[in-house]
């Protein structure tokens, strides 16, 4: 095989090691300059390829690849934008195979979660469908957890850290307090479809009664008498309820909470914050003084807070793609897998990405707990492998902030007509 | 002067550091062990001293001691209650002088912000009023750095660590993905009349054009139109905006922007939420696709992310209150006094009850930049120390959760009837 320059992109919403997955790229595509010449880097993702705005990574120093290893965010800007179908729209992938023949590009790293495996999919059928030779890998990459076959998604393991954390932080906080002040504290967190990050505040809780008292999935129909039946009795238990609320919670008729009809000072329909909509119908029915937080972007980019797992995996499934690249696979995933719990163990092996594309791996029924509040202990035994460990992060010593590395873009220069993404 | 037993008590909001301040104030007494006896901590603040619950410090053991240096939340519960005045309530202050004698306590410690140094100072003036020989210190705390007199309020720098840093990443995930997804983020934090802990959202900022693009404060009248103008030259200008916003934003007349009317789906105002009013204002005026956090407790118990700075005059403070009472000392605040900016360096003083007790210290008007909506150079020299260093935190290797000291309450024997607190 003759050396070909590599595309890579990052897609979706960005996490706190989504750049750990590029610089294990990088760096591994660095190893292997005898098949891979200059990796890109999408501007803006797959809106990067189309338009042909690629990032000449070549141009970024060691230290600066180190450096993405502990920053948050996407170093080379991600999107939101799926491809459509190959049949329909084949001209989108004309422009794709014109820029990757322009760049001499034939391997494609596509890092991103369950929108992003169908694209990468896609492309992957260029080879096939349209001719043109290219290797298609997919990197993981979802704070939803959500993509089947794979242990678990880099992105989601520090998320987790970070709730599980900020629950029992948050917890200590309202219990010092409850008895003149806030009574019911709620803590939003995201996962529309999965409760994952939800499951995740669970790790708080290391003895019957601590905090959070109640976890509201989006796998289980909210049911309002019940929810407020247990907050009650947590407040005359232990004097407080604190309570860990997926974004995606919602009424067995599908509405969501966070839709339930609050409008403005001018009428129009208020969206967002299942959280306050939560402390409302506490105060309404209950009365108890609440507080309520939306945990939103904070949660994904906490690199501070990164769990060295998660770090680890992210970088691993990076150098995986690579070397499944050069050993001339195609449209396949590097997926986690765990060979032991205790002491906890993975590996990396290849999942075709068939499987993978826009399937959801949901929270199994027996990973919560009967009554639907809470998570058992197999939820447990899972989770907490993935939240060990505090990934380094170094700081400037006078601004007391991380040294997070902001690449300067040098773009290759363009080859082709302008195109409308 | 003979031997005599302490009372301490945690008062108002908690911090990620007043159990350092604990922690302070129980180890220098047993130091002091030839003046003082007994560290009885009141349960639930001060009115654990009025209704007796007296928590016996000397049952904790060294270690647990020590841990309270790195636990957040209040360890012995605190409470939002504030005495009323000498000569129109004489009861509680009878009582208290009960609760004292009963217990044979001779030194006051209280811990907390504003309305806890008028406490204090009521307390101490028993004393004079009757009879009752009494030494008051108040040891500062407060996430708000409204004190006068101290260069900052421990408790405060690790909050403004905290969303420092967390504007820092968020801001990098929204540069991210600004192209095709979120354009305006607006994270809402406390401080409901002073603009400190907006203000230390500014210290993200280390360049032109990087976030925060917009700070909201208390102090400067909320006005509509140039708010949205410069959103808008933000996003025009940078691609994104993202603001910080003070839960005491308000409009000239002194309207809060979180209660400006919106109402729930029955017609009830719907309370909190200066985030979602001003995300709701830019969407209506602007259109632009927006995301917001309120960090709200997170934010002020966040131990894991606590300044170095904050926790050594955390831990300062209870040290000096404890040596200002066994010399003698009544009605005063050992204040922090900065004495160098470079190299950063800083001393304990006293500083009079008397001018402390119910004064606010609001941002000064050349701390803010002239459109109100950012901060000076000279802002950034003074907090930027605040927040250096990050304090240690031991980790639990299973649960890769910090291991937070839960401590077990002893109560001293009750001697004296019931009171209704």
């Amino acid at each position: 095989m003759s050396k070909q320059n590599a595309f890579y992109a990052q897609s979706g919403g960005v996490t706190a090691v989504i750049n750990a997955s590029a610089c294990g790229v990088i760096e591994t595509a660095r190893q292997h300059s005898d098949k891979i010449g200059t990796v890109y880097a999408g501007h803006n993702g797959i809106i990067g390829a189309l338009v042909e705005e690629l990032i000449d990574t070549n141009a970024i120093s060691t230290d600066d690849v180190a450096a993405l290893r502990h920053t948050p965010g996407g170093a080379f800007g991600s999107c939101r934008y799926k491809l459509k179908d190959i049949d329909t729209h084949r001209e989108q992938y004309e422009r794709l195979i014109e820029v990757f023949k322009a760049h001499d590009i034939g391997y494609f790293f596509y890092n991103g979660g369950n929108d992003s495996a169908d694209t990468c999919l896609k492309v992957s059928q260029i080879s096939e469908k349209l001719g043109y030779p290219i290797k298609a890998i997919h990197v993981p990459k979802t704070v939803d957890n959500d993509l089947p076959i794979t242990d678990t998604c880099p992105g989601f393991g520090s998320v987790a850290k970070y709730i599980a954390l900020s629950t029992m932080e948050a917890g200590l906080d309202i219990q010092s307090m409850c008895e003149t002040s806030t009574k019911v504290f709620i803590l939003e967190v995201m996962g529309r479809h999965a409760g994952w990050i939800a499951a995740a505040g669970g790790l708080a809780q290391q003895a019957e009664g601590q905090p959070p008292h109640l976890i509201v999935f989006p796998e289980i129909a909210f049911d309002k008498a019940a929810f407020l039946k247990k907050v009650d009795q947590s407040v005359k238990d232990n004097g407080y309820c604190v309570i860990v609320v997926s974004e995606g919670a919602h009424y067995e008729d599908g509405t969501f909470l966070a839709d339930a009809g609050t409008k403005d000072a001018f009428g129009h329909t208020q969206l967002g914050g299942v959280a306050p909509t939560l402390a409302n119908m506490v105060r309404a029915e209950l009365g108890y003084k609440y507080h309520w937080a939306v945990a939103d972007y904070l949660q994904r980019a906490a690199r501070h807070i990164a769990s060295e797992t998660d770090l680890q995996q992210a970088y691993a499934v990076g150098k995986a793609a690579v070397e499944m690249a050069v050993a001339g696979k195609n449209a396949v995933m590097p997926a986690i897998i765990r060979t032991s719990n205790a002491p906890f163990a993975w590996t990396i092996e290849e999942a075709p990405l068939s499987s993978v594309a826009n399937v959801e791996k949901f929270m199994p029924r027996d990973f919560i707990t009967e009554d639907g509040f809470g998570i058992t202990d197999k939820c447990r035994e899972y989770l907490e492998p993935l939240i060990r460990g505090q990934a380094d992060l170094p700081y400037d010593e006078k601004t007391g902030l991380p040294k997070y590395v902001r690449l300067q873009h040098v773009l290759a220069e363009k080859k082709l007509p302008e195109f409308k993404a």
